[in-house]
């Protein structure tokens, strides 16, 4: 899709980077600690985050993994020899195997809400097991209640009260949408689902949020939008030592 | 609230007890064993599980606690000489103090919500303590989905699909409303603060559950609306052994 990766190039969040994410102050607090942490970044992107990481105390080396050459081809030059050790690789979440006990930290941004239910089951089976011993995985994902409507658009009532019209929670599935290009693919899964295929594959919940502090004023809307229905969820996990 | 009472005493979950309540099969599942255990019933109503305790296991004593002294007496009165050892007590579980590591087991039927937070971040800290090392905490409580709007009721779009109008999602408190009668006062948080708040207190998560199988027909909306956003939230939890 190159009408695709052209406008994902100028979102705030390509151009600016982590800090052009609203959910990234509170994504970093989930990451907390990764001093000497070998890392794996699923669905790299840019490499923003892998970057991020090897500069703030990851070990040798981060690997970034991503489906798309377009992205890992811009994340290697965007990566200065001052970055040793970051390492993309090419892959599709859907099949990626992963050695044993080889990771103590994996971050995913954005990315698990593209696989279909039983693709997700195993890559975090996969991810367990490439974890060490108390190693930890933080994650955002579209939030269920967005990903859900037949119509996911914000909506006005008859009072003039802005609402999100909340709708097939229960149909988990393909979600075919518009975002910065038609046809864009994605799988809605409720909450219990996420969470279900966590613990199910042995992790440890250690942390939920819900979008970002500081909603940004939606001037179409003339209010405060996304005060209005969670956007993104934010969890945190935990192999057990 | 006589009003309030009278008409709670003839919806189904009142009449027919926990086979009346659709959340029950999910909810029993939870439940699990509870062979021997020392049982307490947050907010018990009418009594119907602190007698299914009783009869499924539980060691004397079950305790069903709760602030209404006509509910306690209508518990009483349905609690024939075969359960032994179930004891009702009034308490108002905004001051409930419980002594440490007496209870194996804790359960609360959809009453969690009636609590404002901070009522709510105490109760938790008092429950954790009470349970013995390894002990479970198995509730239900009303989906922020549903407690968050402005105006909770089911819509029907141009096209003719059901939704529910979800907004104030983050505005967490009070919530005024009609449920049997008027005036009902229930606290709306976010699923965040919900397992924040149980993170915090020490608990480990085992299972997240949202509504139940089977919805139902809804044959004023010619649909099973319910199937369209989460009502109930069902939610396992346990004291680290």
């Amino acid at each position: 899709m190159p009408a695709f990766f052209n406008e994902y190039t100028q979102i705030p969040r390509s151009v600016r980077g982590l800090d052009g994410a609203p959910e990234w102050p509170r994504l970093r607090a989930l990451v907390g600690n990764i001093q000497d942490a070998r890392v794996l970044d699923l669905g790299c992107g840019l490499g923003w985050f892998s970057r991020w990481a090897r500069k703030h105390g990851a070990a040798q080396s981060v690997y970034g993994f991503d489906i798309s050459e377009n992205m890992l081809a811009r994340a290697r030059e965007m990566t200065g020899p001052e970055y040793e050790a970051v390492i993309y690789e090419r892959a599709d979440l859907e099949e990626l195997e992963l050695h044993p006990e080889i990771f103590d930290f994996a971050y995913s941004s954005l990315a698990l809400h593209y696989l279909p239910t039983e693709a997700l089951r195993r890559i975090l089976a996969q991810l367990f097991g490439a974890l060490t011993p108390g190693g930890r995985f933080v994650f955002s994902i579209e939030h269920p209640v967005l990903t859900a409507p037949a119509d996911a658009f914000w909506k006005r009532d008859e009072e003039g009260r802005v609402f999100w019209p909340l709708n097939q929670y229960w149909k988990e599935g393909l979600r075919v949408t518009y975002w910065l290009a038609p046809g864009v693919r994605k799988y809605h899964r409720t909450v219990e689902t996420y969470l279900s295929l966590l613990l199910e594959a042995g992790f440890v919940l250690t942390a939920f949020k819900e979008s970002w502090d500081n909603m940004d004023f939606n001037p179409k809307l003339e209010e405060k939008a996304d005060s209005h229905r969670p956007y993104f969820l934010l969890i945190a996990v935990q192999k057990p030592k």
